[in-house]
């Protein structure tokens, strides 16, 4: 076991109205606050109404930030920067997914040193303060509502890169299973990839930590088994609650004691592929990770095995993957370029792109971004 | 699922040489401090001089208390508070295991409003500031190092009694499982026996959450795993330190999501067994929990039935809990009474402070002592 330190002071607040618990913790922090957004479907499905009437009721003077996009971007994140600046906000808070909780969190740590976006990703500038963070969570998927993290992509570099600081942590975030109810199929189903790719990123991380290891194989067997249902009856209340807790658990260090970090390898290629195709993050995902686990079958045949062996009961790594794909289809994600219509002339930008990132992880710091592309592409 | 709040502030330390964050941290806050810790072996071992030596360098002033009994006692916590204020110490240093870090908290919420320590545990006032508490950690088992709860008997009452407030979570807690290498057996099975127990109190609690109840599992055939190893290999590095790991996880809300608290029924009637006969704490539950399961198993047969599912693969609860059993006295720690040297003749002193003190859970507040007394005797 490696040495570690644990340290979450986010206070997470789960269940129906849990927002009645909003209003009172933003006052403790200012009565100005930055409402940042997406798409419009925050507003097509009342939840916009219901936090901006607490706000109202509770006398909190709101400046909204919309548009950010699903793979979020460096230019908006500083267009809100700036009307945070320029509006001398006292606290940011989020009302959507991962990449809307991401913004805010970019976008508190920038405002009050009024520093570059791109320098502070790039972790060039060393943000020392941030404005509080609290975030309404509509998306089961990234983990960033209980995690320092935040992935940002910048077009003019060609960069999709993660990043994270101790003062990122949000301070409150409220998640309310109904909220989530309105997310169609296959983003519910991209977020399920992603939950189960964050396990699987820490259980391939540097360490032996056997409780970890299980922690990891339990949020999966959780997801896996949950994901069927809540695809089916995307109302029900216990299935939401149920994936949007394992999205949780999956990325706010339980899946990491124990270890020094994890792998981080199939994000790396999953954000080129997102960069590259604008693909949805959970997308990328299940198709870069059965690629990259047969590219590593034989260096890290045994830490493979055990996985299957804690998930499915039996060490074989190819029954493994064929499972993992089946699953991945079975929610209608892809598993291939190929299914997500990036045809086969594109492969040369595929890799080309991942040797100008230079894609890699813990485990995965080669050269062969030909061969992984051609198992991306195909079942081989 | 319940509605629900995690908020855990500790920043936790684990690993080899990590005191060498202790310094630092505590400077934050102060320069002065006490120094709380229990019996001679803390110095006999050696961490008392590693601790004072670490101190005394960094220009700390320390205070120290000493004689914390294993079940601690209200009148050496009010001795230390009386201590504590006299020095105007800054922040609360525990050495030692729950018992100390119990002691500790309690004396960190007393001393800066100079509260009485039983109109606090018994939540009659209500403490609004605390020292910061720091803890070195010297025995698995407890969790209290990862929690706001602590529990402190007083001999004039005949009470012994959990409470918990918010301000009471350590600020750092340090886990070096060296620490834990000096440990004997019987104890170290005593710690093993409360990590157990912990996870099935949260289990048996209000709600229903398939993340908790399968963490609970994971933690409890963690447990059993490394149990035989450590007593076997107590200097072993790794399976003190998976011990440890396991021991911070049961009781630090992870095993709770979903939920609203835990049962603490069978906590309850052990606690009353140690007040009685001063029995260790973990060998007090290994009476209680078998007897209160076979008490339970007609009451609530499908929760019972599920937590055998999950460990052993069977809903058989019989089978379960003779299983139960065995693993306890495979480790040494006394199943029956009668095993703890408890005469038959005293039945009715233990079933006259179970109804005096009204022992009791959430699934336990019937009246049935004189059976369940019955039950923790012998095997019927």
């Amino acid at each position: 076991m490696e040495n570690f330190n644990i340290y979450n002071p986010v206070s997470l607040h789960f269940g129906k109205n849990i927002l009645k618990n909003l209003a009172h913790n933003i006052k403790k922090y200012g009565n100005k606050i930055l409402l940042v957004y997406g798409k419009g479907s925050v507003i097509k499905f009342g939840y916009h109404k219901i936090v901006t009437d607490i706000l109202t009721e509770a006398g909190i003077e709101y400046i909204e930030y919309s548009g950010i996009k699903s793979n979020p971007i460096e230019k908006d994140v500083k267009k809100a920067i700036e009307l945070g600046i320029k509006n001398k906000v006292e606290l940011v808070l989020a009302l959507g997914g991962g990449s809307v909780i991401d913004s805010a969190k970019t976008i508190a740590v920038c405002i009050p040193e009024k520093l570059d976006v791109w320098d502070v990703v790039k972790l060039k500038t060393v943000p020392k303060k941030a404005l509080p963070i609290f975030a309404i969570l509509t998306l089961a998927a990234t983990g960033t509502e209980m995690n320092p993290y935040a992935v940002i992509q910048n077009q003019k570099t060609n960069e999709k890169l993660g990043f994270g600081y101790e003062i990122m942590y949000p301070k409150h975030s409220f998640l309310d299973p109904t909220f989530s109810f309105s997310v169609p199929k296959n983003y519910t189903a991209y977020g399920i990839v992603d939950i189960i790719a964050h396990a699987f990123e820490n259980y391939f991380g540097y360490g032996n930590s056997s409780l970890a290891d299980n922690f990891v194989a339990t949020i999966v067997k959780e997801t896996m088994h949950y994901a069927p249902l809540v695809l089916k009856e995307p109302f029900n209340y216990d299935y939401r609650a149920n994936i949007m807790l394992q999205s949780t658990y999956a990325l706010n260090g339980t899946t990491s004691i124990g270890k020094t970090g994890g792998d981080w390898g199939v994000h790396d290629i999953g954000h080129n592929l997102s960069l590259l195709y604008d693909m949805p993050h959970g997308a990328s995902l299940s198709i870069a990770y059965p690629a990259w686990l047969k590219l590593m079958k034989n260096k890290i045949p045994k830490r493979i095995g055990n996985l299957s062996k804690l998930i499915y009961g039996t060490e074989d790594i190819s029954d493994f993957i064929e499972k993992l794909e089946y699953f991945f289809q079975s929610i209608n994600s892809p598993v291939y370029l190929e299914e997500a219509s990036i045809i086969y002339d594109k492969k040369s930008e595929i890799v080309n792109l991942l040797k100008k990132n230079k894609a890699s992880g813990y485990n995965y710091s080669f050269d062969e971004y030909e061969e992984l592309t051609e198992l991306m592409y195909r079942k081989v």
